[in-house]
């Protein structure tokens, strides 16, 4: 199209035989809104009614076909931009604003407590809980649900009767049995009418949720469950390297795990313009540090980079097409993607990093910016066996020893 | 979003304020049409107005939340496939079927005839004709008109008080002084109705169209125009190199040249995988081939290499992102990427791509895929002195001497 194709104005004047169908409807006699029926329009015959009124409120039969592709525009536009403000709140220049989690850890709950962990397979910020359990062997202390994006827009859990041994799939609610995220949160004494995000730490006995802030959960993992973990050793905050961490997550987390979000969510071109420039200025700096460091903080692995690889993982998977990170693939940053490889290749990482599910879960779920919800062919530097080859960061600088012990 | 940010059911409910304002509109008050005004809406008061219509299209005020989402997201994917199938023709299984240019060259115009070319620089098709006509040295012989898309989808000629040296940019109609492209195509004798589409090939004193068909005007441009020529013995479609160019004509048109159309203009799933799959594994082929050939039909440059890098040079700047060719980058095939280089690194080809006006014209004008028309960021590998790095592709086998001779 464009040229030689179906770009001219007279191509967005409806057939004939539509044309025809729409003089016969008069405005009142089809409502535009979809209450009306109560129920979704998912039927074929429901669905063809949807049509016909949305091509009446598109479609009107009477303008010139120039004006009538300006209105189209618009009105798509439109749309579009009060579905974004819903989706993801902007301040007045259309930059996003995240809003805050509700939850946080005020104090570590009693190594007696007995926890269940809510995660959702596609979301950055569950991912680095279910990395820590994973890292610290906290897979029998901390027990985990995994919900799958419903069609509602809800979280919801399911029986999956496929067994997959190589990666963690979402199911059932094990803890309470609940249809979605929404009722587990609704348990909890004075219920609740908030956002039912994830993670979600439960605390089982006491019915209650003891956070949903991703950054606190994985502290608390960390060091808070050492009596139970199978490598209590493992520190991923050691004191000495406090400082750095919190360093690189101030850089982090606003251009890159969340900045991410700020160029697929921008609501201006001057809001993208800002959030993609900080994205990929950030990229660079991480991507030369990099060059001579083994992780963020040297050569040891902690908890900022947990944070940075589970928004690495989605890169060129879902950022770089869906959220128009298009400067350049993380496969074009060569530090950045050995380093990616080699956390992907720790034991037990890979087997967190559903690529399916990560690209179901953004393609399908946030649908404003996808309208046919087709789903893209996974990227060749995505599959497995590109991920896993060999990453040569050994000669970065000592490999930490001390570290790769503790994980079993 | 997803997981920690409002991907939960109930951040789709509109705003109490807005909510309010629902109440006292009465269905009848409003019309969902936009015809009612014919003018378009782009002052912010109908701006507004036409954000209520299309809230209260979408947004039903009694629906539960569930139920909303799952409503928005049809009615949304409705709005999407209608207006795709204005766009983008398809068939029963979704599709994308390409409409047949109106106006093939019966025969060529005599040598005397007074020609000009109409184009529009992001379609691929006018940019094959382009490029023949630099390589043959055809500027003054046949003048160019370069419109640029308008906002309402017609293709205009406006005035540009910027001067670009170094690439061609949208102007003036200088043959016939339409303000766009519908104007010339009835200026012919009978007038004309159907698509104004480019390459248009114009008899100035017939006051006709010759030919909107693209491979048809480079076939002519190669060979019917050798007295007025500067380059007339540069010869991209030898007699002895024919067949070949058919026949890889017949396997890139549509795997390729349209095969990215059939990507981005999918209708469906089924024809989006089948589109996608076909599209890499043609360049799969293409890739190796190139890998011990210089060009397409060995060492001579022919029109089925200028056909398949006007869809190259687009690829990581548009198709790879918005029409979702995502299996790879161009940047990922070695070979193809060099060869690419090595064309866009002929004299006068570069100044033929602009790529700016490419992004420009996909990510505005195909506004059904980018419902926020925000333009992404250039990727780094399509940035000039990237395209102008060594191609390295003389080793490939004996460099084509003749043709590089030829031009001058």
């Amino acid at each position: 199209m464009l040229c030689s194709s179906p770009l001219s104005s007279q191509q967005l004047i409806l057939p004939k035989a539509q044309s025809k169908a729409r003089t016969h409807l008069r405005l009142c006699h089809v409502s535009p809104r979809m209450s009306l029926d109560q129920r979704p329009p998912s039927s074929p015959t429901s669905a063809t009614a949807l049509l016909k009124t949305v091509t009446k409120l598109i479609w009107g039969p009477s303008l010139p076909p120039g004006l009538l592709i300006s209105t189209v525009r618009i009105a798509w536009n439109t749309a579009w931009q009060l579905m974004m403000s819903q989706l993801a709140p902007s301040d007045s220049l259309g930059n996003y604003t995240r809003p805050a989690s509700k939850f946080s850890l005020r104090k570590n709950p009693p190594a007696t407590a007995n926890l269940h962990l809510y995660v959702g397979l596609p979301c950055p910020w569950a991912h680095r809980t279910l990395i820590v359990r994973a890292l610290k062997g906290l897979e029998d202390a901390v027990p985990v649900s995994i919900a799958a994006p419903g069609q509602d827009g809800s979280w919801e859990f399911r029986h999956n009767p496929s067994r997959n041994e190589d990666v963690l799939v979402p199911g059932l609610d094990n803890a309470n049995g609940c249809k979605n995220l929404k009722e587990v949160y609704k348990l909890r004494k004075g219920g609740y009418s908030g956002r039912a995000t994830m993670p979600m730490l439960w605390d089982v006995d006491g019915k209650e949720v003891l956070c949903n802030e991703s950054y606190d959960i994985i502290q608390f993992f960390n060091s808070g469950l050492n009596g139970l973990a199978r490598n209590p050793d493992l520190d991923l905050a050691p004191l000495e390297l406090k400082g750095k961490i919190e360093e690189w997550n101030k850089i982090i987390y606003p251009n890159v795990n969340n900045g991410v979000y700020r160029c697929g969510f921008a609501q201006s071109q001057e809001a993208y313009d800002t959030a993609v420039n900080g994205l990929f200025s950030t990229l660079d700096v991480i991507d030369d540090h990099l060059g001579g460091s083994r992780y963020l903080c040297g050569d040891t692995l902690t908890l900022a980079d947990i944070c940075l690889f589970t928004t690495l993982i989605r890169f060129d998977v879902v950022y770089n097409v869906l959220f128009k990170c298009t400067r350049k693939k993380l496969l074009e940053y060569p530090n950045l993607h050995g380093y990616m490889r080699e956390i992907y290749q720790m034991p037990k990482v890979a087997a967190t990093c559903n690529l399916m599910a990560i690209m179901d879960g953004y393609y399908k779920i946030l649908f404003p910016l996808n309208p046919g919800s087709i789903r893209p062919v996974v990227p060749s530097v995505c599959e497995h066996e590109v991920l896993s080859s060999p990453h040569n960061r050994e000669s970065v600088s000592s490999a930490d020893k001390k570290m790769h012990a503790y994980i079993s």
